[in-house]
């Protein structure tokens, strides 16, 4: 895990970052006010974004991290090497956050379907930090039944 | 709740079990085999589908029913009207099947949003019976906290 | 669905919706306050208590009727005829709130253990307002895919 | 983390894990046939145990993980130091398992509550092979919105 500046990332890196920040400006909200943006890259160079969907019930929240995979697996694209996400609200510190438990199980399943790691990055709302890290680094010993 | 014959769906109706019907081909679902897919129709007449994404965990599975309502929601429309789901593979009776609670919950935030209530169409794999009914029927004296 | 003051309550109602309060200062809810507290009552005659488990990640929430459920699970106990709810603190109106879609699902299984009916009563903070309904009621046409 | 012969645990530990392999046989999994047994050491040395709760619904399963937390902090213990699970029937491998990311999420509130790490043992359903890890090591850079 590194926590970079946003210059210190590589170009496709920032349009990744730029995208989710667009992204995080649909993101459904009313209650708790966290607006989360996400794009992912896949495999073949396209990129696909999503936002948070958080109802009243929060038990069930749809993080970006799950809400992108659902977007891009509407386009027929599973084979995913990086995903950005932007935002997280109520984090008071401003630090950007990593998934949650249940979306790095989801996320996993990402890297059982492309055999490769999934590379997250994570920007604050500020855009002054950067998280980078990844599937393989946040998900070890993974749970798998299969 | 009704359950309808293919031929006693109106036009948009029918177009809405096909383009859910070409979804489930997109669907993930390696281990556990139910190939579903969704379309909804929006208030200003947009089709939108995705498909269902089943890990490993089944704990994290996630439903068409909310994967598509992400992915309508990545293209900045959440005002939905009538939801269709095509599938359910392991369904041995071959009947169609309504949404679960978790995808009740998550779905009554769209009726939330529009103000209406939304009409649900579930149709089984042979697409000879098609379950035809709503949130408000579905999710009866619904729980929110705000 | 009845809304019930606590004077119109049975004995076991009354005992049931009291050991519910006792249980929800147990809850464990430090950062959204919801403390809310269950009570079950086993066809055999014994009551079974438990609290709310509240994660900084809303999203894992353990709601008061799946935790009940897994303790008396862990006494050997799923044969259950009523539920009893007491708390929501969020809830500004002061009205008792129903179980919430992901809990309808979990208990609609106890309603294929004992092959019965599940009766839920939930009341208020303030104990003025007492709901009765069941899971019948609440979770009209299951999903069940056995 | 360590892969451990049952002779090589500590007295303790080998307690733990045949209570949760007592606790296993409690597993409520009609479907799916993973019986999931689990034991808790608090700090205070209780012992507390659970089984999992498999419904119909895979997506609302409560892993034993979490329905041992609930049923301890039905008993107003929450400060935890060691998770024993014994079982997980459908790993053809019979490898023990790890917690799933929803668990790992969840049970990182215990290292919270307690201000220590959570130390997690798995033992396989042939008593052969047993996990010794800890959150700390399974849920690094931890998602906490406060």
């Amino acid at each position: 895990m590194q926590i970079l500046k946003f210059s210190q990332l590589s170009a496709i890196e920032k349009k990744l970052i730029n995208a989710a920040k667009r992204a995080s400006k649909g993101a459904y909200s009313p209650y708790v006010k966290t607006n989360v943006g996400g794009a992912v890259l896949t495999n073949n160079g396209k990129i696909i974004t999503a936002s948070s969907f958080s109802p009243a019930s929060t038990t069930v929240n749809l993080c970006v991290e799950r809400a992108v995979i659902a977007t891009a697996n509407a386009q027929g694209q599973r084979k995913i090497k990086i995903l950005a996400v932007f935002g997280h609200g109520k984090n008071k510190s401003n630090d950007p956050l990593p998934p949650c438990g249940v979306c790095r199980q989801f996320l996993y399943e990402i890297t059982k379907i492309t055999g490769q790691d999934l590379i997250i990055l994570s920007s604050n709302a500020a855009k002054t930090k950067i998280m980078k890290t990844s599937i393989k680094e946040l998900f070890p010993y993974p749970y798998s039944r299969y």
